[in-house]
């Protein structure tokens, strides 16, 4: 449970650059933490939480905690007399947003019934081939299903306990807590709504771009970069102009890192993205790319057979017809200059007195692998 | 938003008696204050979560916030120079036992396909009946499903978002929010990982009335008496002794509050439960009862018939001749037992010092109506 003791000297030469493995062992203290209360309660939550601690260890690119980490140390969190500890402290807390994302994409993954995730089976299917090779009483799949539920809950409750007694036992002033928990408040709030705008808006066909939009603001933008930028300057006790120019930065750079996602499920290199080709378009998603398409379409007939053929679309061939068939509405370059005019608008939000040039040139960067990425 | 003021006058004249319309008056303020903030993310999520506003609001007996507000009152919360406002956020505090119990109740739903709950159809039932109705596409059953998952998580943080903000913003001690969280978090994955237990006792067919017992000691006991009467009492700030006396209570009177409800999932009065018949032995829970019976059977014929037949009988015919077979080993007068047993143990813990004999008499009053009551 207890870590080597923490280097804040070396972590104050590079401050913006992200300390990823102690997040990593802040994570992997968590479990620990937990081991002896799960035993008690029998080996089968035992192995139930083994999955999650899987999924949480074994993966993931800890863009969330990275992006709270650059909103601490660009709102101020390392100036002044900060003790080691303090600092290590934000670093265990913001790595509770991991643990959000895990209850995410595990329930994600049930609804949207994926199979794979980071490389390695879903939670549910885990959960479902054991059930299946003890050849246990009823359905394996709905057993699956119910212990990824379960599991996800578990994750969603264990990240709240850690942001908060990260924060409350940290020798950090208690008022960090009370600034941070509106925008890890705000966040859950928003991703869980934004979620359940998503599959409705799948559900009802819509292709309203604005509607799709405003999927991208809350499912992405604020959950990816704007809320985890926003908790590690509110944890730092920045003034609110760095607060809203980090917020601002972050949603546009969230709709854009959003749009370049869309791109990629269509068009991606399934070499490099790790998907299949065209997955968004057999999944039916609702994106403002498709949105677009269907809005730029040459005449009604056309916007009919993309609307149509969004989520019934099975093998290569369909698939690559719909996507050239998308291209010719003009809709990529619509969205490519998007990209563009957001990257451009959300760096504009960095040019206020409180921010560091140090600070603009590390959230520029970021800003650049998130719209220019590859997968 | 704001609630008339309290009144605590009135609430000192019978300390002991539950303001349970002060928690409902608690529970409306929090649907309230969310409405904005769901209304921008867009109507169909304000509609999911109006099933959960109706779900808490329309329904549920309040039992876990009346175990708080006995372990605040038992713990000495209304000695001294209590104000009005301190009191009022205890209670809208421990409201929030409420959205637990509903992210419990929604999920556990799905994972027991159930299709009613407090005399109406479940969450999941009424998102799949809207889906069908509006035409949309894809799954009903799956998209109440998900729907269902996701108004369970929101339900979740928001828990967690109205006990941490009623105890921060309380003008409490701001140690009545550390003393709180422990029984709080621990609650949390006892209640998770119960259920986990649950369903895979159930799947791997167990008949071992010690590991049924554990899945009542937390699922149930742990979570609906001990940790409730803990988290009021720490709120409080009740000596360990009182808190140690009031956990061992609720553990015990716990215990035998599940060990009832298993004798009434099986024996119950239809007419009075509002459950039909056997409703347990058609779901194959393993309950206690069950175990003991397996365990009791005069040979292992008779053994094999009940844990083949549990979870296997479907017509009133086939259930009624379950039951009368169970009842033939003895089982139900074993439990019986037991129950009396666990509640003379219960109420034993009550003689320390620091307990006044009203709060005795409050508790063992709890006591009685739980352990005896027919429904």
């Amino acid at each position: 449970m207890s870590l080597d003791s923490f280097d804040l000297a070396a972590v104050k030469e590079n401050p913006y650059e992200f300390p990823k493995a102690r997040v990593q062992e802040h994570l992997e203290g968590m479990f620990d933490a937990r081991r002896e209360q799960v035993a008690k309660l029998g080996i089968e939550v035992t192995e139930a939480t083994s999955y999650l601690e899987r999924f949480v260890l074994d993966g993931g690119k800890r863009v969330r905690p990275h992006c709270a980490w650059l909103g601490y140390v660009a709102g101020g969190g390392l100036e002044g007399n900060v003790a080691p500890e303090q600092v290590d402290s934000v670093l265990r807390a913001i790595s509770a947003l991991e643990l959000i994302q895990a209850c995410a994409l595990i329930h994600d993954d049930i609804i949207d019934s994926s199979d794979t995730r980071r490389g390695a089976p879903t939670v549910h299917r885990l959960a479902e081939a054991d059930h299946r090779e003890r050849a246990w009483l009823g359905s394996s799949e709905h057993f699956g299903t119910s212990v990824a539920i379960l599991v996800g809950d578990l994750s969603l409750c264990w990240a709240d306990d850690l942001l908060i007694n990260s924060l409350m036992h940290s020798g950090l002033d208690f008022d960090a807590l009370r600034r941070a928990l509106p925008a890890w408040q705000g966040m859950r709030t928003e991703v869980i709504g934004g979620q359940l705008l998503d599959i409705s808006l799948e559900a009802s066909g819509s292709d309203d771009p604005q509607r799709s939009a405003t999927v991208n603001r809350f499912k992405t933008a604020a959950y990816t970069i704007e809320r985890p930028l926003h908790i590690g300057a509110a944890i730092a006790g920045a003034s609110k102009e760095t607060i809203d120019a980090l917020r601002g930065f972050g949603r546009d750079i969230g709709m854009a890192f959003q749009l370049r996602d869309d791109l990629l499920g269509v068009y991606g290199d399934p070499a490099i993205t790790g998907k299949p080709a065209g997955d968004d378009l057999r999944e039916g998603k609702r994106t403002v790319l498709v949105a677009t398409a269907i809005e730029r379409a040459a005449n009604e007939q056309e916007a009919k057979r993309i609307r149509e053929a969004v989520g019934n679309v099975h093998t290569a061939e369909d698939i690559a017809a719909l996507a050239e068939l998308i291209a010719s509405t003009g809709a990529p370059e619509v969205i490519e200059q998007q990209i563009g005019a957001l990257t451009e608008q959300g760096l504009a939000h960095l040019q206020v007195d409180g921010l560091a040039p140090q600070a603009r040139a590390a959230l520029a960067g970021l800003a650049d692998r998130v719209t220019k990425r590859k997968a």
